[in-house]
């Protein structure tokens, strides 16, 4: 088998080369590459080719692929040595971030990487895509870079892809994946876009929300009103977007589309009690974010409404006059923006049309309909939980944090475990390092240092017992 | 009696001058008087200095009065052949305009005033404030200088008092009349700022709604959230502002806040009779703006709804993200403006107060809210038709248009009829000549060029009968 390093040289390597490590991180972080804004599709494409650089200065073979979205960076990692027998892992992470508004509410500028100390003696990175995704993609390239340092060859052949659509629609990177689908055929898919169970536990995800999107534009008048000459008589497209959107739960926190909750399996009693488990502190995740009562569905604790429970949820919403001051307007159109959480069983394409047929039915008879979505479709995804290379990994994450790894889920949505398994037919391996403190897609998100640099060390650890399980 | 002269020739000078009178308007319309967007105010200033010089011009003692808002112009006309017995009129017009988003509808830019023939041969003036109110008031002063131009002294004493903060804040003006009140003292007041019944026939205004505003901000999580990770038992403002606002109203497009219709007279039969013998084109009103089904309060006709019920209507809401494509967030915080149509017999304050008691009670206990009213509280008017004055205005407008003018009603609110009748204790005489199809707070604002005319010459009458009475 191919030459293997000691572990414990290359985890000093990964600490004595820490602060450079940061460095490149931050020059990777400057980049604005906001992917669902067209003012910034330049800057997503220098951030590609930063990427590209990067990659190929690690031992890569690397190149830029145009998609229907933002481009794609595709690396190969030169290992002449490597047997053909070597299993094949894809690692997957996305270099495009969420917007950055409300900008006013930032401490440090998004684009400006900031190293904070805090009062903890903790250090802390802030900046746009500290933790989602460019610093947790890099704990990755850390592991593999140190362990080439040391002179190591990876016991596994090495496809890195990194996109710029996870925040935005899916579908570019699906299309990209269906189309590659014979060249990266991978054995597994290493992803690295997921959080800690707590703030020193880590956790491998197995299930994985899925998650579509719709905006809602209704239209009364067909110009805006005089609320003095008009208010009364004329239907008011605020009163009617509210109304439909106030119907979408019961008071229970049901969602009130039909057929919402078709297809899904019943919580059995045993996952209920491995959940309870984990002992998951409620008041603690709604009091870090200012929150108090459990909202949502009733009947379901806070974990299972995360992991296991779909929701629908109200991004935005706009309508008539929102300037400084007021304006006496009934205005002609109000618009709402939708995502809705799925989970295994159900069927996005039904829920997004019984979603508008529900809508168009609470609409007063004088107020018109539009839906637009840039969203593509996410399956929801539950993984294989007795997978080899999941053992290997909470191996190695037990290692690394000294206490085993919780298997546990994810609500957010991560489309592309659903594209590799419907395309690649490839299982993925969810581990990442992202506290709920991170505040990811909100002003100030941040990454802890030293959940950055375990988490290179955690890869590194993964690195070398793949290498034993092949050479033992 | 101060000297009278022809009518017949001053009608004649107005037709005369009216190009010379448009181009003056023109000037008067590029100035964005803006008055509640505090980057307008220089305008609004600049707007008023204009009206000072035109005022001087026509023969006025005039200055600018600095106010809580915008400032105010009070002219007073030197006419020394007076009697000292001659009434004293107040004439009232506002230089402030509305805001002119959204922009992008506007086919004419919204301080560029365009004359533009319609296929009908009948001339457009194009502007914001075009009808609302600076073509409106102009109509009043082309004909005071007309008759003067012709030799004539007015039959009355004249102040005209012009303000800035119409559509925003009346609180400043009423506290300005308040301060004012002794010198101000008219016997009555002219206020050319409604429409006329239909395109041809003129109306004369006895009972206006009142308004309040008032707008609600709806905080639930202390930051932005990513939907994934908190969507569900986190409590979502949007979905708490839907809700409350949805409540706002029930099946029947009645008002639910508590107490709302207290205090409201009863349509008497023989009213609804009068009204329903105006033969409300309530089709074409609707029509018009490109709706065809009645919506609000069940049980009244669109006219009665708009001159004598009272209304909540949301005027602008927003919140989580509205820009381009999507995000998947959970918003900290969603807020709705609003106003509300009132009628003679209710308590505003109250009412303000029983609205937000009401947002209150509707909301999850994880939110808060806090309000803001930028609009002082508006009281409804009800005036007493049988005023010599109004029977002097209906015998002018009959000559002029050739139709006996209704006495009716105006679903907007002109705070400064209440402010006068409270602190100057006089009665208002409303009449204006706006048509339905004049986009009044709309994109493409306009004036028809007849309706500036026909007005002018429809004071002028006012101002001879007005002669003949106090000669005869």
């Amino acid at each position: 088998m191919a030459m293997m390093p000691r572990l414990t040289a290359v985890l000093d390597r990964l600490d004595r080369h820490l602060p450079q490590t940061l460095e490149t991180l931050k020059d990777f972080l400057r980049f604005p590459s906001i992917g669902t804004d067209p003012a910034h599709h330049a800057d997503c494409r220098a951030t590609a080719e930063w990427m590209k650089r990067h990659l190929e200065a690690l031992g890569f073979t690397a190149a830029l692929h145009d998609t229907t979205g933002q481009p794609v960076v595709l690396g190969e990692l030169v290992q002449p040595g490597l047997p053909a027998a070597a299993p094949h892992v894809l690692f997957y992470g996305h270099y495009d971030v969420q917007p950055v508004d409300p900008l006013a509410l930032w401490t440090h500028p998004p684009f400006a990487p900031t190293l904070v100390k805090g009062e903890d003696g903790r250090e802390r990175l802030y900046a746009r895509g500290a933790a989602d995704d460019k610093g947790q993609l890099m704990t990755f390239l850390a592991a593999v870079a140190a362990w080439r340092a040391e002179g190591g060859i990876l016991p596994f052949r090495l496809t890195v892809l990194i996109e710029g659509d996870e925040e935005g629609d899916s579908h570019h990177l699906e299309r990209f994946v269906a189309a590659h689908a014979k060249t990266l055929k991978p054995d597994i898919c290493f992803i690295c876009d997921t959080g800690l169970w707590d703030d020193d536990t880590p956790l491998i995800c197995t299930s994985l929300r899925g998650c579509i999107a719709d905006e809602v534009t209704i239209t009364g008048p067909r110009i805006d009103l005089h609320s003095g000459y008009y208010g009364g008589p004329a239907a008011n497209p605020l009163h009617a977007l509210s109304a439909a959107l106030a119907a979408l739960h019961d008071k229970n926190g049901r969602v009130t589309i039909p057929g919402f909750y078709d297809g899904i399996a019943k919580l059995t009693p045993r996952r209920r009690k491995e959940l309870q488990a984990l002992r998951f502190n409620t008041r603690k995740y709604l009091g870090d974010v200012g929150l108090k009562i459990p909202a949502g569905e009733r009947g379901y604790t806070a974990l299972e409404q995360i992991w296991l429970r779909p929701t629908a949820e109200v991004n935005g919403m706009t309508g008539g006059y929102t300037g400084e001051g007021s304006k006496t307007v009934l205005p002609s159109k109000a618009s709402a923006k939708l995502t809705f959480r799925l989970v295994a069983g159900q069927n996005p394409a039904l829920i997004r049309k019984n979603f508008r047929a529900f809508i168009k039915a609470q609409l007063p008879r004088d107020c018109t309909v539009t839906f637009d979505n840039q969203t593509h479709d996410n399956h929801a995804v539950l993984l294989s939980s007795d997978s080899p290379w999941i053992a290997a990994a909470a191996r190695a994450l037990k290692d690394e944090w000294g206490r085993k790894p919780v298997i546990g889920g994810e609500g957010g949505s991560i489309p592309v475990a659903g594209a590799f398994a419907r395309h690649l037919k490839a299982d993925s391996l969810l581990m990442g390092f992202s506290r709920a403190s991170d505040a990811v897609h909100s002003p100030d998100e941040k990454y802890d240092v030293d959940c950055f640099h375990r988490g290179a060390r955690s890869w590194a650890r993964l690195i070398a017992a793949l290498a034993e399980g092949v050479s033992s």
